[in-house]
This record gives C-alpha cells, structure tokens and sequence, in this order.
C-alpha cells in the first residue's frame, strides 16, 4: 500500500502536466499534501467516492503514460547507474585501482554512445 | 528546414507511442524511413494535401507533448552532461589531476541529489 503510493506520487511528479485541471487539484491534495480522502472530499464539498473515483481513474491515466514513455523507470535507472559511478568514484579515491578507473570509464562512454 | 526536420524525427522517436495509429504509419514514411510527402502519398493512396496535414497536426502534438514532458530537452542536457563528464574522466586519464578528480565527483553528486 505505502510503496502503491509512492509510486503514484513518483508517476504524478513525472505527468501531472499532462493531466486536467480538475484531476491536478484533487492529485496536489493527494500526492503532494498527502490529504486523506475524507479531508480531500470536505475541502471540496464533493462525495468521498467522487474523490477516490478521480483518483483511482487519474492513476490509470499516469500508469497508461508511464506504460508508453517509461520516464519514472528510465528516471530510477538513471538514478542506479548515477549511484553505481558513485560508488566506484570513492572505491576508486581509496587505492586508485587502474581497473576501478577503467570501470568508469565504460560507464560513462555507455551513457554517452 | 533540415534542423526542424531532426527535431521532428527526434520528438517521434520520444513520443511516437502516444499517437494513433493512422498518425504512426505516416509518421514512421517521414521520420524513420525519411520518404517524401509524394511518396507517402502515393503509397498510402491519399492526396499529398493530407499527408502534409497529418504531419503538421502531428508535429503540433509532439511539440504539446514535449512542451509537458521535456524527454527530448531532458535527453539532450543528459548527453552534454554525460560527454562533460567524459571529458573529465580523459583529462584526469592524462595528468591524474586531483582538481579534475574533485569535479568528477561533484558532478556525479549533483546527478544523485
């Protein structure tokens, strides 16, 4: 549930741009406030299953965004590959290791080719 | 005309998923296998007229979605950054400067933070 929800928060981040301006109001008070739905629905003055159908209907939309252009997974990939040059970076500064050396560099001409 | 042309190819290769078939099947004559409007036109057995039009529309929804996302800026400045850092990584090869070490290291720190 909580990793459900980081998800979506994540997917809105990356495509709220792309949404209504109805569908933003009630995602910013979601994903960004971290309202509940009752909370949501009261802000609002419509039903608390109003509020949970926009939201759960906004998700497929993000999900249906993030199925055809990827930016949240190529953003987290970006973010491993970023982490795993960190890493070597340091393991590098320690005993200045040729082979350590040469790892990053294949790793940044991967990203560049 | 050629530079708007690779930003056009480079935009459907971004986000070519997100349209219809009808605007995939032209856009794949024009951006991928580089045929002309006439030839497109012969092919597919409609006027060069709508041709033409189907690719400005097009053109008009990539830019929209660009405008949102940024998939292309964002790959772009990725690249530049990544052939900075390459840059870098052969300079250190040359001198091992430890001034050119450090802004190795910060500039994959700002990509993690």
């Amino acid at each position: 549930m909580f990793e459900k929800k980081l998800r979506l928060d994540a997917l809105y981040d990356f495509y709220g741009k792309m949404l209504t301006e109805k569908q933003n109001e009630i995602m910013q008070y979601y994903c960004i406030m971290d309202y509940s739905l009752g909370e949501i629905s009261e802000l609002l003055g419509i039903s608390r299953q109003a509020v949970h159908d926009t939201i759960k209907r906004t998700e497929k939309i993000l999900e249906n965004y993030e199925e055809h252009l990827s930016l949240y997974r190529r953003f987290s990939e970006k973010q491993e590959r970023f982490e795993q040059l960190n890493a070597l970076v340091e393991a590098y500064e320690k005993d200045f290791d040729k082979k350590i050396f040469e790892s990053i560099k294949t790793l940044i001409k991967l990203e560049i080719d």
